[in-house]
């Protein structure tokens, strides 16, 4: 088989595919994304049957458990992923919207009007339900996906896109809309990152690894996050109470996220006030502590943290806890060791607060807030393809916007450049 | 000289320049825009000796009379350079703005904030008033300048350089903020576009050449346009008399702009009617006329048109000719050839205006309204930086807000993730 070719062809499929959706009503789009929905639901013991194959095959793979489950479809999963499909039909339209329509002094009326990106690559790993979301928000947005799922996943995988492919046909949309990578090889996501001016974006969705393979190696722009390495700071006017809510929540409710706290910091002024009682809810919590050594003079429990923890994203039920003099060497401390993803100031002093929201450069900056709410759905985006600690096109969690750019337009009575 | 060893110290210099810068008041970055404006013209005869060096050594490398035209500094060049610096300092400070603020209904209100992107590399050509240019553009916008000018240009460019540093350093600013890499060698660009996570964004001004060669080799996101073939359409439903002043201006007032018209497509129903007129204006002008057979049996002064002829930026009194069946054929060829920079209708029918707004994909789509306005100035962003025919990030002029990003920011009363 020519990978090469073979991808080149898929793209140019995806890119037919583009056109047509991008001339796509809301309603077309709409209707298509409940159809979809109901035959997934429908179709839902062809899927887990499918799945099966996937699953056999990983456990004599020996894959770990935790992988095992991340790949499984049951009849809960397919019904979450059919909602899924159904709340995303319902979100506004974002292509054709316009934005700052203004009267220029010559006349003429220049506006900028929201446009589909065009063909949206998604490289992701085991889950099959991101099959399903992905292609969702990217036909919602008016952009052909072409996507490249894990190998463990490939048989979940098809089954998924030859049920939307089909809805699509059915619906008059041209199936290019919805491309599938269709060889575990992975020479075939290298063919993808240099389609420059085929595939608009790369999204990879997944563990470091891969998205460091994918950025490394992309000529096409790529919006990811490395890892989440996030923050709470709790200020010495801190109301302790409501910090050791943030930290518990923010460390504990769910820690594989990127959003989860992994370093704590915690004012010397307030800190023999503070961790013994914080400590204790974290011991209860199954929670394993690292510290500085002021910490430790505290919570005895907390092993010695060394350099290198504080750039750990542990993704588990671990953390680290550092006593800092104040504000100034908290933010010093995450200018130097956050991934820039969700960082929080616990405080009820309003100067200190709005000096964290200005000065700390992360994708997003709370105030007593747990880290773990920087997400779509939690910021009112609807739905979520993904979090950027990216500084280009998109910044924190991406809605549908985010999947979409913009044309300026320009409706004139003559106008010349003078 | 170890190159990469000095571009990296370097950048790490214009790191340190955009935390200082991206804590800096409106007021002190105005500030230092100003007197930046009246030192250039303080120092103009420095600069104009500096300059003379650039231009002797490019009279004796035998550079042609409009790249030495380009590269000349003179007194009024200096003061547009200088009236550059105060119009920056004049516009709004994107900096800080808060966008969408909205309370969740677990009561946080969550907003977004117009942040700096932090180090911005500009790539650039013979032209030196670049380096004020885009140094006021990127310095108002809160992020440090990197800046990699031409080789001809040097001791211009330098003498510029010393002159912005020396005011940003009286202005209590970090000269990192305006850093430039003064090197001729080429291989200082090629070590400047690996340096992700240090360098946040690159934006190349110049050639194709120069940009192609900056896209295949940055590991940084590019913003860019490689070149301008602009179309108008004359619509059959056109005003005749408008739409040849708007193909005369599109392509005459300034042909070496990459918004000049390249192709002028005509509806066969108004050819007759339009063509001989037209061509008579251009021929007096001494625009040389390339055209179908259609149009060659209107305009018998126009020469074949080939293939290839219909992709080629002309920068040039030379315009491309050719008759189409209707709009939709108009479009086809627009979707074939346009870079998709600025692309006209000239028409009175409401129905196909809409049509051409809505499915024409290019940075800039117009009704009624010369390609040459597809400007920054023109659409009223003060002022501009380039402009990028790329979907991501930013489209068409980029002023100060294309050169910033955006966080998240929420302020909390203690909201967990439930």
């Amino acid at each position: 088989m020519d990978i090469k070719a073979y991808v080149a062809a898929k793209a140019e499929e995806a890119r037919a595919g583009a056109r047509s959706l991008a001339k796509a009503s809301s309603r077309q789009k709409n209707e298509a994304l409940i159809k979809m929905a109901s035959a997934l639901k429908k179709q839902a013991k062809d899927l887990i049957k499918e799945n099966a194959k996937d699953i056999a095959f990983a456990r004599k793979k020996g894959l770990s458990k935790a992988m095992i489950d991340r790949l499984t479809l049951n009849d809960k999963r397919i019904t979450e992923m059919s909602q899924g499909l159904t709340e995303v039909a319902g979100l506004p339209d974002p292509v054709g919207e316009i934005l700052t329509m203004r009267q220029r002094p010559n006349g003429m009326t220049v506006g900028k009007m929201r446009v589909p990106i065009g063909v949206i690559g998604i490289i992701y790993e085991s889950r099959p339900n991101v099959t399903a979301d992905a292609t969702s928000l990217c036909l919602k947005a008016g952009n052909a996906v072409i996507l490249r799922g894990g190998s463990e996943a490939l048989h979940s995988n098809k089954a998924i896109v030859r049920i939307l492919r089909g809805v699509a046909k059915a619906e008059g949309l041209h199936e290019g809309a919805i491309t599938f990578i269709d060889t575990p090889d992975r020479e075939a996501v290298m063919e993808m990152l240099k389609l420059e001016g085929i595939i608009d974006l790369i999204i990879p969705r997944g563990g470091e690894g891969l998205i460091r393979a994918v950025t490394e190696n992309s000529r096409i722009p790529v919006l990811k996050h490395y890892k989440g390495v996030c923050h709470v700071f709790v200020d010495r006017d801190a109301d302790l109470k409501m910090a050791e809510d943030i930290c518990f929540n923010a460390k504990v409710q769910r820690p594989g996220t990127c959003n989860a706290m992994e370093t704590m910091l915690v004012d010397k002024k307030i800190a023999r006030a503070f961790l013994p009682a914080m400590s204790a809810r974290f011991t209860k919590a199954g929670v394993k502590m690292k510290g500085c050594p002021e910490t430790r003079k505290l919570v005895p429990a907390a092993a010695a943290a060394q350099e290198d923890d504080f750039h750990n994203e542990y993704l588990d039920l671990m953390v680290n806890i550092k006593v800092v003099r104040d504000i100034d060497e908290a933010m010093d401390h995450i200018a130097r060791y956050s991934s820039a993803h969700s960082d929080t100031i616990v405080t009820r002093d309003y100067a200190k607060g709005m000096r964290f929201i200005r000065e700390v450069d992360s994708s997003a900056v709370l105030i007593n807030a747990s880290t773990r709410l920087n997400d779509g759905y939690q910021f009112g985006l609807g739905a979520e393809i993904g979090i950027s600690t990216d500084k280009i096109h998109a910044r924190g969690p991406m809605g549908l916007e985010e999947l979409t750019c913009t044309k300026f337009i320009v409706f004139g009575s003559g106008q010349l450049r003078e």
